[in-house]
């Protein structure tokens, strides 16, 4: 991708509407916080570092477009304007992660109104910046764990799309590929949202990386056969127990402990919560029509019962490595690395 | 289901349009073994002991529709047809195993064509029959296996519709349904041909057993959440040093040994091919279109790569017991087995 996912042109925020893709590229102009939560709800807009950015810009429209006199008045409207992007999707961090920095920093900002509301625009464009930075360093640093000729799986779409630019799973494929390492792409379809067929297979067949698509359910043939070398996953929430990602994630990643393939994630350092573990982090259930239904074509029969958990945890211990935007995090690293952020 | 899945009627083979459950139930009325391969090839009917009861009742269909003057030119019809039939798919074992006993029965046979004639029916509805009585030891031996309360997984359909009548996995379900046991059924989507969101929800509701459909990759997670007490599949081939069955069931194999679950094989001894191992079995790859599409609905690229293995090998060492029609087969079993069946 040459223009970032998401981006900012005066008073409007202007991203791809994903639920379309790959059929129809539809650009979506976001004009107020509301508008945003619902592009987030619908996932039209979507993937964990992607939501940290349209967060971000939410509260960049409130602020922008307020009429707020006060200082006082301005951080009451984005309080409110922070109430209903929270209230979009629970699991991935970097939403929550990005609107407590904005909410934090404007708090103990001292400028009146149109001051803040300035600088809540920097702030939410520095967030989108530092996302499109990091993803080139986590590519960077997770190019050095692949080698020239290797098949590497991902799941779902950790990809440009799902960031500000780039990606993150795919950085990693991405600079692999720049660096001329003949490499080539396994993307699980991804049900129920089908983010890998329709969206890693997009991206990458723009960028003229190869790529092969399988149902989910193919994954352990594959090992099996020797046909994968590393899996590269993305990740909506790191929390100091497990790696919280799309659904399907932790059986990938139970098939490579067992057949000794590499299974990393890559994830920008928005994605930790270290304060939590896994069993205190809201797993988000979706509508029972995501897999009754695919798109308007209902293929199960009328009133079946549905439980559809849009992600899964995965423990530690299979995680052969976490690439952030400062490095690689190993096995023995994660202790150091919960220190390093501050939590014992 | 209170008829059989298949049927002889008056020198017709009678079965269900599997391909257009659960929004239609259209009755296919089978004239010859051509249209018996077609049915099969377009997975109008499937399921490997079904397939078997199809393949003979398919060279039945050609022996009572035959102008063949002697026994010698019959048989040669009955080859030729036996050819077609097998050209159909190659994985599920039950077809090969019907057609062969059918030949050689009929090579063996002294009467004249007539007589030859009325020989392969009979022998055709001798295997339906078989099929039918060994699901219900297979439901009867394996309901010993289930407790009142157990959650059990299925994947695919190993149901009434996948063999003549009541079913291999979902004859252990109904068998222990009908001993008052108070179980529930999960069963996955199973992509890409979604046999368990349109048949096994489908068949069960029917019978009013309790189903909640999952996607293929939601395993991992209610497996983490001790949400499933047992796992039972059926099967399409057994060889000497794995279950073959449909693509997603090693996945989930691996995953029940992670967690501590049983995961149990059940199928009819039609199903064992125990002079192969399987290196030297050959998995169905099967068209793009069924990764690419949904009914009608592209969901990916143009153009974008595919592998589509219809199945994948389970290794013994992660099955805890083979439910068959002469008893349950553990795994210090599984010598003897073989053993008895005369190899060694």
């Amino acid at each position: 991708m040459k223009t970032r996912t998401i981006e900012w042109q005066n008073g409007t925020v202007v991203t791809i509407d994903q639920a379309k893709l790959p059929h129809e590229k539809v650009v979506l102009g976001l004009k107020n916080c509301e508008e945003v939560a619902e592009a987030i709800k619908t996932m039209k807009i979507r993937g964990a570092p992607l939501l940290g950015a349209a967060a971000a810009y939410a509260l960049a429209l409130t602020a922008y477009h307020s009429k707020a006199k006060s200082r006082e008045e301005l951080i009451s409207e984005l309080e409110k304007a922070a109430e209903t992007v929270r209230g979009t999707r629970p699991t991935a961090v970097n939403l929550f992660w990005a609107i407590d920095r904005i909410l934090v920093k404007a708090k103990n900002y001292s400028g009146d109104a149109k001051a803040l509301s300035a600088f809540v625009l920097e702030e939410a464009q520095k967030i989108a910046d530092e996302d499109a930075t990091a993803n080139r360093s986590i590519g960077k640093y997770g190019a050095a764990l692949i080698s020239d000729g290797d098949v590497v799986l991902t799941h779902c779409n950790a990809g440009a799309l799902a960031t500000v630019e780039y990606g993150t799973a795919l950085g990693v494929v991405r600079a692999s590929w720049e660096q001329g390492k003949k490499i080539r792409v396994i993307a699980t379809e991804t049900r129920p949202k089908l983010q890998g067929a329709r969206l890693t297979t997009y991206e990458l067949k723009k960028d003229g990386i190869p790529v092969t698509l399988i149902a989910d359910s193919a994954v352990g043939y594959l090992m099996h056969k020797r046909l994968i070398d590393k899996v590269v996953v993305g990740a909506d929430r790191i929390v100091r127990d497990a790696v919280i990602n799309k659904i399907g994630t932790f059986a990938i990643a139970v098939l490579a402990k067992e057949h000794g393939i590499p299974f990393y994630v890559a994830a920008p350092k928005s994605t930790f919560d270290l304060k939590r573990t896994s069993a205190n982090t809201v797993v988000e259930e979706r509508k029972s029509e995501e897999i009754t239904h695919i798109g308007s074509h209902r293929i199960a029969p009328e009133d079946v019962d549905i439980i559809n958990p849009a992600f899964d945890m995965t423990p530690l211990k299979y995680v052969s490595a976490i690439i952030c935007e400062s490095g690689i995090l190993y096995k023995a690293d994660f202790n150091k690395l919960k220190a390093s952020l501050g939590f014992k």
